[in-house]
């Protein structure tokens, strides 16, 4: 098939009227997307996004029209989307803008989402399955592998790819029985007050969430006052993570983590620069044994190699939409088993659940073959726009059943959320 | 004052036609810049710009675009430019899409030099005088501390910059009398046949250069073929650096360095990604004595920081427009400083020699005081389109002595080179 038309929609959500979505680094996030639709000549459509907080979404978009004459009118062979996506990746003159990061590298998330997201459709399987299903020699063709090596190889990935072969249906077919375990950020945004934050904490426990997250990094006493709230809401037994959303140098993260480990923090997220993996290693030196977990700014899977390679995490946050998007999440997915540290994806935005639920399963059914100490960020935002929504009950998120990658915005929302001249924006 | 406008300019130069700068990565760069004209309301001009290999140079100008309510009707306070900086760079919406990194961090490069270059106008001095003149408490201001502190805190920063204090006069003396000294690429793109480079490496040194640069990286059998011929050509005294361009995992970095051995190369640019912090520091372990080198795709200071920490580099190739401009640059300098790395800024492109010697010679006036083993790379293209040129003779830069940061591009070539519709692109 050839690909007809990449068309782009810049959608953008008024979320910084109510607070949800703020924290220590981003108080007034309008939750966006650069958001593409990938058409084949014969009518087939993907869709894709990658995720902005408001300002500068447009930027996303000029890169991703950028990439159309690589995509446009050009064969797009659904069996080998590593060649494609290496295709856009490879492209040297975009790639100077990174290279592998920022604008253009987010851009090429959204396309290759919906290229995979067009072939769950083509080949009627939801993606997390399509990839379970794959031989383990197409997996490992995903990836690029520039500058891995050095921390893994194709064969080692191959050989942990083929570990996991046996297992594959009966996993699958628990997943599809009992979903997969999920953490919620709701109760935990700054902009909150102290009753509303116990009052979703409890709410949380009771729905039958095991973990909960807080963000910090703002105050440290009413850290101390918001966790302390936290923890007498919920008692002993749930997980209480926080998230400090890159608002520390070193030495800070480890003072004010100190003052919080009373109250028994599980992860501490972001504490500093998604860039500083030496930063990252000297705090969980310091912090332990609370973990520490980021991900959902971390630029491209050099950046993650580095991360496991130095020990700087316990826990990888990696997102949907920020790294070349399912191709290069394949290749984490192995850096990550490799290195024997769990996968905990961020989510939340608008669409992050939809699309990075899809990576989790897979990753379940075919790669770490474990749920252990695994969790899904889930934060009750936005489904509404999606034609397939995440289900999240118990606790846990129901595996997705329908055609594709669950990224497809209803055409009522993409038309009244357009911004500037979609209804929501002209009031 | 305030800026009453800020115009963005997509210019691109058709470079690729005669492969000059081709390299193992970059076959075919149409050098461009998305260029800024700041103007206050009393109708001063700063200009500045970013650089990009063609391709994708309108998404730095809708970066740049995106800027412009955090700008425009705004004070200025010419003073206070660290302040101006982290306006923009703190931004939390645009600051989603890097962080401070790729498209947008490269947009705020062209607006920070605009700035620079108006502040050297009004105060009547060239940028490296600007800042060379500055109180070292003024210096230690224009920095952006966020992250850096486990290296370098502003009180230590401080004391490098007090201590070379007292020399500063008599380095400005010696600059304007004798210049920096320069090393140059010309001699080396891959796409250039043998008798080319070796007329290119003999002129250089006939010229006064003692240092040369060969791109290698695409066929190893080849590199050696033309590190021969350059040594050769130019004798064992005349360093000659090479450069992969980003081409290697670590392993084949090593492997392609002890092949050319024989021939002595003096540094390896780029042998691996820019974010390989630990390929790098795994590879200078291999390479050695061979120096390793790299910086103008180190996407911020976060990354320097720790290429210093992890003894990664032995000389570091800031670039003045992938970075945010001056002010980003004056912490990397500090950093580089504070570890004892030499300072030889990347260049070439269109305007990035005219750009970065101002850091060069600030660096030497006022913060490593060494000019010692210091190169600012020099490549001879594009000079004519700009207003003030660089003077490169005897293989020494000219210490600019016109008002601003040498970066104003000619009326005329702006037109011309305006990217879809001046007269060369409409051809």
């Amino acid at each position: 098939m050839k690909v007809a038309s990449l068309v782009v929609h810049d959608v953008r959500f008024p979320t910084s009227r109510e607070l949800d979505g703020s924290d220590a680094m981003n108080p007034d996030p309008d939750y966006s997307a650069a958001y593409v639709v990938l058409r084949t000549d014969g009518g087939a459509e993907g869709h894709g996004f990658c995720f902005t907080i408001g300002r500068g979404n447009e930027v996303c978009v000029a890169a991703i029209r950028a990439f159309a004459p690589l995509v446009e009118g050009r064969e797009l062979d659904l069996a080998d989307l590593g060649e494609f996506s290496r295709r856009l990746l490879h492209d040297s003159q975009l790639r100077w803008l990174g290279p592998e990061k920022g604008a253009v590298h987010m851009a090429a998330a959204a396309i290759i989402n919906a290229a995979f997201d067009l072939a769950g459709k083509d080949a009627g399987l939801p993606v997390w399955r399509l990839l379970g299903e794959m031989p383990p020699e197409q997996i490992v063709d995903l990836a690029d592998w520039r500058y891995l090596t050095d921390a893994l190889t194709p064969a080692r990935a191959l050989e942990i790819l083929k570990e996991a072969v046996p297992g594959r249906e009966k996993r699958t077919a628990e997943l599809l029985e009992t979903g997969y375990p999920a953490y919620t950020t709701t109760p935990g945004w700054l902009g909150y007050t102290d009753d509303k934050l116990v009052r979703l904490a409890r709410e949380a426990v009771a729905e039958g969430f095991t973990q909960i997250k807080l963000k910090v990094g703002a105050d440290l006493d009413e850290d101390v006052r918001r966790l302390r709230l936290a923890r007498e809401a919920v008692g002993p037994d749930i997980r209480i993570a926080v998230d400090a959303n890159q608002r520390w140098d070193v030495a800070p993260a480890i003072e004010w983590m100190a003052a919080l480990k009373p109250y028994d923090p599980y992860w501490i997220e972001e504490p500093t620069s998604p860039d500083d993996v030496l930063g990252h290693a000297a705090i969980r030196r310091g912090v332990a044994p609370v973990k520490v977990a980021t991900g959902e700014h971390i630029a491209n899977r050099v950046m993650v190699k580095q991360m496991l390679q130095a020990g700087a995490i316990d826990v990888l946050q990696l997102d949907a939409c920020r790294v070349a998007g399912v191709t290069e999440n394949v290749a984490i997915l192995l850096l990550a088993a490799a290195f024997g540290v769990p996968v905990c994806p961020h989510a939340g935005g608008v669409g992050l659940c939809e699309a990075v639920q899809h990576l989790s399963m897979f990753d379940l059914v075919a790669v770490s073959a474990s749920a252990a100490d695994r969790v899904i960020e889930y934060v009750d935002h936005l489904h509404e726009h999606f034609v397939d929504p995440v289900r999240v009950t118990g606790g846990r998120y129901a595996a997705p059943t329908a055609p594709g990658m669950s990224t497809q915005m209803k055409a009522a929302s993409l038309a009244a959320y357009a911004h500037p001249h979609g209804e929501v924006w002209r009031k």
